[in-house]
């Protein structure tokens, strides 16, 4: 399929490369690709996008609107607080009718470490999205995932932990299903309509907290026991 | 060890069945102790409670204050929103010094189910508690396991699932942890100072979630692979 993951952070091109070595056709939105392929600069992680590129050449880079209207479905993977904004960018109509996976956090880093995450019961990240933009079928996956296993579910435990799967559109979530599956993904959850983000969304400080008690790199992951 | 357990709730009631079990003196805090042994109406649930302390007679029944006076270690088992009212009627004095162990969730019933929880990654029930009762060894554990499994976690896959503890007090935390492993939880993850329990507290949504999407009664448990 043709996938267009916006945000070139660690994991919009976590998720460009495992979905590429599926074969399907992915495009990188970003707001300006030109700056974006040349920036030698290295992030926050120490991790500099142009090296990346070289290395990369299946790896399409496009504006957010270009990466959005020549996709069959979109992937949110900006940073939440970023999120409304780059999706306006990429245009209400470039992305109406289609399948919007949004695997992103409303994490606040303007504060510095840990983020802060103003969560209620009553609201969610993919609620918010859902209601600006009406015409997207969106499905909240993979939030609750650290990167590296997001697309290699295998590589822990031999792909023996969960994730969940929430949205109003019941053939948006099945095609989402299928496509975690052919990334590994055995224990999928399906948590209902899209105000399940709320839930999945407030897992996100356990997740930090883990990190802080078990150490970096992330090599933990959730396991809904049943 | 002498138990005080605040709360008769099924949550109270189990974890005074686990308890006594293991040996441990146990009295169960109630507001009104007389009126509590004579419920014979059910409650929400259709639980009434005269016929179980009638099957219960190990189980001792003092008021809030009388129970966490005579005990070592509280526990507070009560309903999230009413904690500081029943720490209060319990009186400083009686926790001062005392392990207080807090598995209560702030969540809100008032408007029917699934219940509320407005969270924040800048505050806690068991911080409120801390800073309300600052003589008290505040410990938050197993607020994000179902009652049934708190004091039996081998009654599910054989124990292979995980719960946490936090409190700013090392050495409750060990008793507690000592505590944990007598009941056979082999998976005890230390999350640090109390601030963790903001994090603990958020997950209660996806356990509702889950009750949801698995159905009753909840036989699933999280466990942090890695």
């Amino acid at each position: 399929m043709r996938i267009g993951i916006l945000g070139t952070g660690m994991v919009g091109r976590t998720l460009s490369d495992g979905l590429a070595s599926l074969g399907h056709e992915v495009v990188l939105g970003t707001r300006d690709p030109a700056e974006t392929r040349e920036r030698t600069r290295p992030d926050q992680y120490g991790f500099a996008l142009a090296p990346w590129f070289e290395a990369n050449p299946q790896i399409r880079l496009a504006t957010f609107a270009d990466a959005a209207a020549q996709s069959e479905i979109v992937v949110n993977a900006t940073a939440g607080i970023a999120s409304l904004d780059v999706l306006g960018a990429a245009g209400a109509a470039n992305l109406d009718g289609k399948i919007l996976i949004d695997v992103a956090n409303a994490l606040d880093f303007s504060r510095g470490m840990p983020p802060s995450l103003k969560a209620s019961t009553e609201d969610s990240l993919a609620e918010r999205i859902q209601a600006a933009f009406p015409g997207a079928r969106v499905v909240k996956t993979l939030n609750t995932v650290g990167s590296s296993y997001q697309t290699r579910p295998m590589d822990l435990a031999e792909g023996d932990h969960s994730t969940f799967v929430c949205g109003n559109d019941e053939a948006a979530k099945a095609t989402v299903t299928e496509l975690l599956r052919s990334l590994g993904w055995r224990d999928i959850i399906d948590l209902g309509d899209l105000r399940a983000a709320r839930a999945t969304e407030m897992v996100m400080p356990l997740w930090i907290a883990l990190l802080g008690a078990l150490g970096l790199p992330p090599k933990f992951q959730f396991k809904v026991v049943r």
